[in-house]
């Protein structure tokens, strides 16, 4: 089975437009969303399926656009309604093909503001509409003004505790970028980076021992610069950089053939899980590959130290341990 | 003729989509509008003509749904876009039914910064798409930070010189709002206020003798309140308020008949124009008059103390005066 | 019996003396406000008098004059100080005239602080010196800063809490402008508007059911703009404007004949309170009735359509109502 | 001849009325000070008088109360239309009595804004009303923001160039303290201190040889703290400081006698000025010397070791080569 | 015995390496300070001690240097690494010569968080280490933004409480100064006067009556300027100036012989305590004196007036008394 | 020849204590550096370049210690100085011993300034000194504020027209960093990929066809990231990722062997030059290879794929053509 555990949410035209609306009257007032038709619904999901056959996913794992998920937007009822809605959606997908797809959660994260206001929304999309797992943006202030503590603060430990409660790992991507001088899919790699390393140097997982964490796209640089952190960690003493890295996962949403094999080497297959973050920036014709870019199945397919039990690992079994409330009903 | 001096484009869903990735991108990359296809323009437009020719009017004058400006919104580039678009899109509206629209173009504000920043779309939406004027908002930054200085400054001399020079009006009307204390629509109303008494203040007509400025929705407060402006005017010494007032246009957009009745009798018929602002928060059933309260052609035509040429001035004749070129051809 | 619910305290000179000292210092150090003579007392009241009986007024409601309240002049100190000493002056006034005067207490607002901080001076004036109700200043900062939540919000629960404690109401009035987009008296009328939506579309008299709030200015903006906010009451479902916008009381203060007339159709007469905001802005000679434009008495009775009992609720019924503590005694 | 060059204007109620009016709306609108009768005027200026030949004064020089001039205070308009005020009152003191006052301007400085807005109030007071020098405020923040750069700094250049262009001389004086860490009258001092300081080792006299400037109070800290000073010039190289400090002028405003010996001692009788700020702090009676604190003239006159020619130039002589236009006529 | 309540450390190389990398590093990450070599402590002291002898002082009290305590440094934590390492090397130099030397603590006071965050380094130093006092920042914001409250404000309460619990005193010296208007050496004398009158009108000694407090530098401006604040006092009423200032300690710290004998007539003998700064802006030669500037001793042994109590007072006796924990060994 | 094009000065302690009188006065006032002595060159230069022979480095291009640069340090005076001191020391190293070091100058950034303040300090060291280039810093506000625009911004034009005149290239290299989140080390690495990016979406190459920019750490995230940019580069259509990259040179500081030979693969032995930042992160024993992670000449000899000509070109003959300047004498 293949499972893409990295995908994002087709929108139906009406969820542009309540988007649009919600934006430009910043919610005040804040019209509800009055839901998507079954046949929009239907439309974008077969479409998605077609797609997903073609490139022999089974599963997709569905979370919200992440540079759409509005998380500096002020004022922060904008988001909360927003991420309402597009949660809705993804519900909505999960229901009606319950074999294809499974819902992670976009959060009402807000610029700086404490992720104790995110609880209810996860609380209600893993208990109530099944969701399996979370987005958790390191930055939710967008780069428009001081980010929050990096990952491995205090700060964030409400969050954790809910995930822990609710076992469901959070899947670390940041959203937009306000500030031109990064883009949003460059500011993904620097916030993973950040994330990475913010969280080893912390007591989280001492605090947590049973929180899932997961780096999208391959762990930002920090697999291509790991001989800079080992070298820092030796000097702080303690265990090795490669072994803390272990305590984390990260997909394999790496869009170039040699990089996938390279992070595989680095990372080791237990601790990767298929992902390809379709749509997004990789859905695009590649030249080389006669493939887009993110149909990464052929790559890890064609790297020939990987054995027949590692494949299954990187395609499916590293995300049943992880996302554990996916496959148990 | 009926001509309805104060109407907002209705947006195709590729509108939308393209609105919801620009602010999400915040422009970051700026992908640009692939523009809407001929099909979608026609049948939103044909929707409309009929709703026109439903409560008779002749023609309407599209401008974008200020509540959708984004002038507030940073960076600068996603308002200098989307302002573009919805303009481009109000051309194709009117390049295909030309007797039945006319074009008030948007300007690309942006929060506190000169309006010299506008000067090149509006140049470029009267000289080349045939626009007939344009909004002016007094408070760009939306409520969300300190806003310009009042109309009366010289602050907007730079637009001022533009208009004179195009021989195009600009209609007041503020866009969002995004602080809760006060909703768009409300915030419509007070910007008037704030505008006229801004202007009236200062020295703009005495330095802009040509200048033609329409005040959306009757004004604002200003009518209502007149007796407290006619107070102040007097302990200022010079022209009375009332003398002063009639330097402005007005445009009928008040969804109340006694209200509207009595905007005619303090303003006076020369200076209002008809103008709905359909589609927007008025375009809703009314139980009591089993009509929506936007439609507010029967609501003058029912003022009894109003001569055939009152009607006709309100309803065509101001409107000539005012939007000289949009009748020129 | 004539009763003029709102109306302005005439100020001493020695109350100008500590004023410049208290703002000049910053309270820095503040000096105690050393009192005002009798005689100077006594000669401000008396020329009061005479002009309440030039006019036919039986009694004044005195509160602070409006736009020197000073709520937004840092330090907080010095605007505390100030309103103590305001609000001891009025009460030396109704105490040499009770039967010609009613204190209406300024409270020592402050930018956005909380007003906790003026349920002290509140529980003075009333249960100490016997006032009857106080001003209520919704944009304390003055346009120098972000103002806090609107009055809907439960940020002013505090204050509502002892005014329905204290059985009085408030009389909504904001104080100065520091912002020259707008000149106090215009801010007035915007904060009014503002007001009442802002209460309206919240649960404040579901949660206060005894609370009474008087809007100042015969309501802002609002009536002239009533079909706007019906349309917009119509989409939101439930009860209608109309019904809605009873739950507030309104004076008359509205210095325009046909004005007046207009709102008291409107709002309908048992909503209504005599008040002329005297001295004030309208306190000057308006050519066309000969008369100040504040001397509203002569517009009220006028109205041909009113009653006996209209106007006798509108001169003192509903006052009787709302202050229920003026008459107690 | 004794001359008090550091005086204060005593005002009449007029202008308080004109001040707390003035403050409260902002100068939004800026009403005209519509002046101070010719009894108002002759009252306020015969009681100064009388006090003058109770303590030998023949000559004052009367600047605006310095705690009074209301440099932070925004808008910027309410600052300078004060302070225009109060020079035209000073001036119609000066025009009354030539014989006993002369005028020493306010400027209408403005937080941190450049003194180029001074320049013009500056020439007026001087070439039209007669003025013989001004106040310098060093820190026109008030203690509310940053203040401007210290008064070394050619950021004070174009007030400097006006100085020496009217060759009148600057009285370093500050002016109210928005911070309650600091009451205005300490601040006095330590702006006094920062002011000497900075000036000495600045290029501010090698730039400008022939300004004069003239520092209240004695000179703050300097004097008692003088070895500090000369160590650290020390260090530096360059002139000794006790040559360096002879640049600048003192007033004699020191209430305490064994002080005011112990300054003439360090800073010399060449360089200091009879001054005592009345009124001001110092208007009270002291115990020891049943005289008020700021009667300098007999603790003055009893310092044993003084000349009569060091008398001379403490009284008159000094005051004559610092104010040069004073008694030219 | 002569004992200098007032120096400062001198740093071995080491603590500068460490402060470099700390600061350049903003402690991120905080490398531990991995102390001084036995050798460079002694090197370091002897070197001090064969000056003490010099200069005839039996005793040192070592603080930290105060331009170099790093307060207004963000973060927070560079300036806790870097107290504690000062306090350290000051504690391995007491250890040393422990019949030459007195700790006196560096606080890890943080621009105008509370002083709360001192409170177990103040500990640490004093029951772990034998320090005998600390040094109190009243503007740990170094200039750089607003600063905490006067000294007299209950924000201080914290910290106050603690050295009471202690019975140690605090030595009022401000640290470095990142304002260009003002150096840091003028700095320290405007902060002690802001600090002397903050607490003497304040409840602070009411509050803890048995608080010591030493001012530096003989009292900044205050002595100086009595007059000023006699007359101030007189207007507030109350206990005189003088009675009030008796409450505070001072030290010697002024580098001039006549402006010393002036402070201890003003100030009193028994407030008084030998102190020299050294090394500080005084350690440079003096032409006049043929000593460094800071070189006291010979000046208060030249005052005539002082009787043999009189200079035990000065140089040992206040000491102990304020000092209390220093010779209780 | 074996040319290391990044190495770091190593300072003599002279130099940290200078660092610590400036940081801690602020350069206020500011102290001229009094230089360091020959034998502390002299010793530190002869540790250094024995370092060198043990790994066999010929030459070794030195520049300023980045995370010690205080490119965000208020006021701008203190980075002044400083820079100039560390480019002074820096010279005398390459005086003593001009066959075995080159200068890389430090320029004296400051926050979000124009880089315009550093053209005299890059002409000097250039032109006076005989430097061979310059670090670049793209966040000289490091981490504290909002950061000037990315390096493909006309921000920066005037620091490239004087490379470009001087013909020197630019070593991107971001300085220390004051958030938490991000350590100076890992912000190396994200400011990398920022500048790539900025850079090859910019005019910047077309405007400066001879522009040489160097980044270092073997180019942040961006190779291992290549898909996800060559993804994104042919979204935009125009010249593929892997030609535009061509454009930019990159040192070989990457401590880990096989991400080394990741990087030589994709980037091309053109386009990389030898460097190891010593010292820095990397000196520190690696237990798998039992040198230091930066002893970076074995692992690059260790690449069979490389031919002789390949390694000359990293190891030299590639810094020849960047640095035209270092081999010209």
């Amino acid at each position: 089975m293949i499972v893409d555990s990295h995908a994002h949410v087709v929108m139906p035209s009406e969820l542009y437009q309540y988007m649009g609306e919600l934006i430009a009257s910043r919610a005040n007032p804040a019209g509800k969303f009055s839901g998507v038709s079954g046949e929009s619904i239907d439309e974008v999901a077969s479409r998605l399926i077609s797609v997903m056959d073609g490139v022999g996913t089974d599963i997709q794992f569905l979370s919200p656009r992440p540079y759409m998920m509005l998380h500096s937007l002020k004022p922060a009822r904008v988001g909360a309604m927003w991420t309402r809605a597009v949660n809705d959606v993804i519900c909505a997908k999960c229901k009606l093909y319950p074999n294809r797809f499974r819902g992670v959660a976009g959060l009402p994260q807000f610029r700086n503001d404490s992720p104790k206001n995110c609880l209810d929304e996860l609380e209600r999309c893993v208990s109530e509409l099944g969701f399996v797992g979370c987005l958790l943006n390191p930055d939710p202030s967008e780069g428009e003004e001081s980010a929050p503590p990096g990952l491995g603060d205090p700060f964030w430990y409400p969050l954790y505790e809910k995930l822990v409660e609710l076992d469901v790992p959070a899947l670390v991507h940041s959203s937009s970028c306000c500030n031109p001088r990064e883009s949003y899919t460059l500011k993904f790699i620097n916030e993973e980076s950040i994330a990475i390393i913010s969280l080893l140097e912390s007591a989280v997982f001492r605090d947590f021992p049973s929180l899932k964490i997961v780096i999208s796209h391959g762990g930002g640089a920090i697999p291509y610069q790991m001989g800079r952190f080992r070298a820092w960690a030796e000097r702080r003493g303690g265990a090795s950089f490669d072994e803390q890295i272990r305590r984390l996962y990260f997909d394999t949403c790496n869009y170039s053939a040699d990089a996938l094999e390279f992070q595989l080497r680095v990372l080791g297959v237990d601790n990767c899980l298929f992902g390809t973050e379709r749509p997004g920036t990789g859905t695009i014709h590649c030249r080389d590959t006669s493939r887009d870019f993110d149909d990464l199945r052929p790559a890890i397919e064609a790297i020939d130290w990987l054995s027949a039990d590692d494949r299954y690992k990187i395609f499916e079994g590293n995300c049943r341990k992880v996302y554990s409330r996916a496959f148990s009903r």
